[in-house]
């Protein structure tokens, strides 16, 4: 089959690779009908993921069929279409119990296209299938479903979530790519006062503002005063820090509301300077994570109920071959207007709809 | 009267100064029997707190009597025996109304000894009264009640409450002055598994022990180790910092484990590193906070209980015109084994002690 191999920083290529096989009796094949590309697979491409073999397929997104199963697996069956999550869960460990799966540590976690091979090929084995792939209803499309396998779980988890979105609150989303939309769009559910996205991008703070977004604000053009303006001087009550880089998170940690939260949602590779000379005394809290993918069952409900516009999010679709011309187009996205790719053969494009 | 004033970093005398009155109809004047030094006054003096004024009287912790009421209090009387908190709260404003009394914006807040004059001295205006000042059991001890002006509450509040602390956690406390010793007297109320103390400073492991601590690390031996043996090296669940330097915060965010929290307590006078290439994917909490002494009526019914082992903490006493002499103890707390010293007039040693 062929597959997006990383060959260290810098450097990937779509390529003959092996065919997946089940290894353990826990895993699944899946045959990928819709792959994505996330902002993390830049990070690694860049190098900030530095436990990424060369030699291992990229991705970590996927919606697609099962094919073959191991022996213990329970839930799905050869058929089945599925997302596959970019989390894996033993299920067993302490922290599976805890419904911390993104910290799983019976061999799951973030792994595809971390530490095995991922889904950014024809095929894809998922280890520990059964908490690890969802069934999908046939009234979601597959370009919509595979939004859930990562961006919107981690928007709203690591984000919405973990910075306590409530209502009436002022929320500052900093950095207005796929998972800072789809922060605002998950943000809204709590019924905030105001959203106001903060980006570098013309085009991609007028999509914050289509996604719901009440002010925009350029982020070279100091943003802080205006969320000050907007807050009497005190500062957001949620801020949601969707880049990465060191600068946006400094920016966030200055925009926050003595006894607010900054929730991290970007993959750094750098430290950050966190100024706790002005911040010992503000009451704020700083959250990191990585999904755990426990709200993927719910979003999934209300994506099939029409409740989450996932799809607003997709930009572009090519071919399942045309991975690099994907990578280029995502990679350059100040250029190309790109927020989400999807990738695939479109089987399931007759999408059955429920009779009135 | 005589207070202690600031003149600037390293500067400060025990010096004549004019007696307060009352300013305002919610002010009250305390004459001060009981008070002790904080680690932040030796923050103030180091130049970490930009925002005190030379010409200050330091001090934000006392015990004493009401002399004098402004036509607007309600709660006390002269001749009441009363606690001044570190925290003035005006009870109307927004952060008041959510009990963050430390962040109140009605001219409360830390303000003694910050940004109008403190506690070192003979007397004391408090504004605010009714929300700054807490009538005292005669039960109580002024050397133990003065420990509830701050270092309590905050240990609590800031250290335990903010870092969540469960039953079956292991608890790191990283500095075990006053403060880290109040975090573990007050961890301990929540049952963890084990508390484990971390510091420079044999003496204060020591008394670290015989307030609860379950095992104890020098700081300068790589104690992140000790904490990964006890933890199938993943770290604490929850991390006290309670030091205020970069190089006390920074080991604490790495001995927390993932899905953990690090609670800063310390002061800080500089901008730490944060290791966001590292703690992104980790789920960590980090919470930085002035204390709200929501929780000073609670502590102060615990330690008339008996509930609190409050003086165990002190280690000197002084007279008050003595404050140079005690500062200077405090200060070099690696020779003098200092911990609290209470300075004050005893005039209340006489404590009536409840029939059986």
């Amino acid at each position: 089959m062929k597959g997006y191999v990383f060959h260290g920083p810098g450097h990937a290529s779509w390529q003959e690779v092996p065919d997946p096989g089940i290894k353990d009796p826990t895993d699944v094949i899946v045959r990928v009908d819709a792959v994505t590309i996330c902002g993390t697979d830049l990070h690694i491409l860049k190098g900030d993921v530095p436990e990424v073999r060369p030699g291992t397929v990229l991705g970590h997104e996927a919606v697609g069929e099962i094919v073959e199963t191991g022996s213990d697996v329970r839930t799905v069956r050869p058929g089945d279409r599925v997302l596959v999550s970019c989390i894996t869960a033993c299920g067993r460990c302490a922290y599976c119990r805890k419904a911390m799966y993104g910290q799983c540590r019976g061999g799951g976690g973030w792994i595809l296209g971390h530490l095995i091979d991922g889904t950014q090929a024809e095929y894809v084995r998922v280890p520990h299938a059964d908490l690890s792939v969802h069934a999908l209803p046939n009234t979601l499309a597959s370009e919509d479903a595979v939004l859930l396998a990562d961006i919107f779980p981690t928007a709203y988890e690591v984000g919405v979530l973990n910075g306590r979105v409530r209502p009436g609150d002022t929320v500052a989303v900093v950095g207005a790519g796929p998972i800072g939309l789809a922060a605002i769009t998950t943000a809204r559910l709590f019924a905030p006062e105001r959203i106001v996205a903060v980006d570098l991008a013309a085009a991609r703070l007028e999509a914050a503002r289509q996604l719901g977004a009440d002010a925009v604000a350029d982020a070279g053009e100091g943003p802080e005063q205006l969320i000050a303006d907007l807050t009497d001087g005190l500062g957001a009550d949620v801020v949601i820090e969707a880049v990465g880089v060191p600068e946006s998170f400094e920016m966030c940690t200055r925009m926050v509301r003595p006894g607010g939260h900054v929730a991290n949602v970007g993959v750094h590779g750098k430290p950050v300077t966190l100024h706790l000379e002005d911040l010992w005394i503000k009451n704020v809290t700083i959250t990191t994570g990585l999904v755990d993918t426990h709200s993927t069952p719910t979003l999934l409900r209300m994506a099939a109920a029409g409740r989450l516009p996932t799809s607003a999010l997709v930009t572009h679709t090519f071919p399942l071959d045309s991975m690099q011309e994907a990578y280029d187009v995502f990679a350059r996205a100040a250029d190309t207007g790109a927020l989400k790719v999807v990738l695939g053969e479109q089987r399931h494009d007759a999408v059955a709809v429920p009779e009135a």
